[in-house]
């Protein structure tokens, strides 16, 4: 693109702001969006402080001390922002560790080769010496079911149905595909198999192994299982072709410690009029142990603190109460969700709506709601004062997981959505890392998030 | 994410669908288009062809090797798809060299560093021995213009005006700031000043240099015109304040060469109903010659390519000509478009559109449209079988500068619009390369300028 693109840029610019925004009064509601977004994009400070939870900090599985480190600087950097609270909820969580690198190998008739591969999140180990055994390749649970049960007994299921890249949402390739990591282990143990290894959640084709909570079953053996990397799923199965006879040797040794004390971090700015009236903002704050967990979920904490600096930086007074909440534990165990949830009953708290970023800190594309339907209406309905802002897919949809606890019939719980083509190459994955983050993407998100704070507390929800 | 998400994502994609397409009939051209992007997801080849044409090939500025090279590749490659018509447009293009690479120092009283810079696309050189002077630094032409000649007169002006960050398109900000860059050498001279230095057009603090076009203006004397990176300009700006008597000097040496042949490369499948009326669709083969030219223009090129292999593919015969231009020097000089709009009026051809793609290989938001107002209105009508797929924002707005010079009152000038949030930290630098492209997102890109060249090509354009 040249410089004669200047007037075109303009024009495009202008115009598209026009046409997007037709229905647009220009109120107070624009004005208020607009200052929201400039502070944003100009003075934003997600983007840094999310520099400094991926590379001063790094990964915080639930229970590790980055996860504890994360809780301490995440309320510092609150208590220093002028809330009018900052405080720590205690919970439980599950504590696993991975342990040593894993190592997997193939052996063939025509070779020996080394494949990238992690333990599942809650996976047991191999022991010191690697479990090797024959392979049985299926693509479904059905499948593998109706094999004979001989035939898989002593060996290791590699279950392969890749991601199915022509949904246009990439989080519904996901929901097709993750029941191989999350009950794969459980169906290939009730077949007899010795392991499971499981193709990694990931819609490109390279070398990392995507981690992810996998589940046992009271009264079927626990088997270990592992994730393998696209590329080399995609050599197993060729080799397998080659050599049906051919045998797979991993090895992995986790572990699960005793439950440990970890906390929710909450901040909040009490609203002037109608303080018992809740908005929160949430992403979770631990991550798999694998990465930085930039985009799953530093990224959304950082948005969900950002909401409340940037009603501090625009002098905004909120007439209910806004409260960031920094959920611990979503990966394996959803503690932290579940604990805010029991606490907000138990102290009678009324939440009007929770939105949680926990999608990437990607380009904003809109808000998914879960709500009765006028509720969800009436979020729809503010499209003409998000949409110049690319915000066009406000409806009904899914919340996340960790406000999905505070579900009632009182509350929208809301998910906001950033564009989601690139989520599933990091998600999990050593490569989920601060220099994947675009600054005025994040901005953007903190911003959209912002924005629909600012109209939930002006309008509440009836 | 956890696992938990499967059933929350599936609705969130279901329900998006769902109400983003709340109008659409389900139609004969829902099916179609659903089809050309599962094609497109499934088994593009947009992004295989990139990476030939990023890593095999490369840079591809105006009469380079490169630039040969990528017209006989592109040709050959349309010539293996089974098109009617495959074909060269000569096309006489300048010839600018960058010489050996550029250097250039910050003296100041405490220190003495090296900064990143480049040389501006089409400027002179220093000669040998470098060019070092006092340095003025300004923000605009009209704060230069207010100076006391004798303070510009043989120092180095400095252009340090910053893209401002609060649009939200990207290329907004582009088009206020470019100016520094095109035409802030001819004022610089025109004060007298020995040479000018423009902060690099990036939304982003890097250390990557952005060249780009310059130009000169008969009867002003010409000056040395260099971009240096972000950093380095807040570097230059912080010691200027320390010490404004520093000096700046720099070195480059390019060279303008006699103008050399090269080509537009032009493959078309023959329409069989109105084969007179022609859609184009189009990208620029030529880059600016620091990096590959992935984003800019590389991926515009294969997406062009991409619609008439979808089409192919899925056996789908158009009624009108659907024609793709790969056109030469859009970056410098714009010879390619003029030519081919010239020879287009020569045979008297029927173009009822033309659609371009370069603003990178982003997600996809929409089609901007340069038209009479009843044509924008008919596409934009289109809007209900394209939002599914993220394009809400159809509309009137720019085209792109290789079409320009076919516009008439007969024709639709296209731009397709790819989110906007990334382009401006990789263009016209040294990263601009295909580790910067996402498979999903450059595949869309085809997909969504098939779908749109279907509707055209279906209905026409009144």
């Amino acid at each position: 693109m040249l410089l004669r693109s200047k007037r075109c840029w303009a024009l495009v610019a202008f115009s598209l702001m026009g046409f997007t925004a037709q229905a647009q009064s220009p109120g107070q509601d624009s004005v208020m969006i607009r200052r929201i977004f400039s502070e944003a994009l100009a003075n934003g400070k997600s983007y840094g402080n999310l520099h400094y939870l991926c590379t001063a900090i790094g990964p915080r599985l639930s229970g590790s001390e980055g996860a504890a480190k994360a809780v301490t600087w995440t309320q510092q950097l609150m208590a220093g922002m002028g809330l009018d609270r900052v405080y720590l909820q205690e919970v439980q969580v599950p504590h696993w560790v991975r342990g040593k690198k894993e190592k997997a190998k193939i052996r063939s008739r025509a070779s020996s080769q080394q494949v990238p591969i992690c333990a599942l999140g809650g996976s047991i180990g191999t022991g010191k010496k690697a479990l090797r055994a024959h392979v049985v390749e299926v693509q479904t649970f059905e499948e593998l079911r109706g094999l004979d049960r001989a035939k898989v007994a002593g060996r290791i299921v590699f279950f392969n149905r890749p991601m199915n890249p022509r949904f246009i949402q990439a989080g519904q390739a996901y929901g097709e595909a993750v029941n191989q990591r999350s009950t794969g282990a459980i169906e290939a143990a009730r077949m007899g198999a010795a392991g499971a290894i499981v193709r990694s959640m990931n819609l490109a084709q390279d070398d990392y192994p995507h981690t992810g909570s996998m589940h046992y079953q009271e009264g079927v053996t626990k088997i270990p299982a592992a994730a393998i990397s696209t590329n080399g799923a995609d050599l197993l199965s060729r080799l397998l072709q080659e050599d049906p006879g051919l045998q797979f040797a991993f090895t992995q040794n986790p572990q699960t410690l005793p439950d440990a004390l970890s906390h929710n971090v909450v901040g909040e700015i009490r609203g002037s009029e109608f303080p018992g009236e809740v908005i929160l903002v949430g992403g979770h704050l631990d991550s798999w142990d694998l990465a930085q967990g930039a985009h799953d979920n530093g990224a959304g904490c950082m948005q969900a603190i950002e909401v409340l600096r940037l009603m501090k930086a625009l002098n905004y007074q909120p007439k209910r109460t806004i409260r960031t909440v920094l959920f611990m534990n979503e990966e394996n165990g959803l503690r932290g969700g579940l604990k805010y949830a029991e606490l907000a009953r138990k102290n009678k708290e009324n939440h009007i709506a929770a939105i949680e970023s926990d999608a990437g800190g990607f380009t904003p594309r809109g808000f998914s709601i879960v709500a009765p339907a006028h509720k969800i209406s009436q979020i729809a309905r503010w499209k003409q004062v998000l949409a110049p802002y690319g915000l066009h897919d406000i409806g009904a949809g899914g919340g996340e997981a960790d406000i999905g606890p505070l579900k009632s019939d009182q509350i929208a719980l809301i998910g906001f959505r950033p564009d989601s083509q690139r989520y599933f190459v990091h998600h999990h994955a050593a490569s989920d890392t601060f220099d994947q983050v675009n600054r005025r993407e994040l901005e953007l998100g903190g911003a959209s998030m912002t924005a629909l704070v600012y109209l939930l507390d002006q309008y509440g929800l009836k």
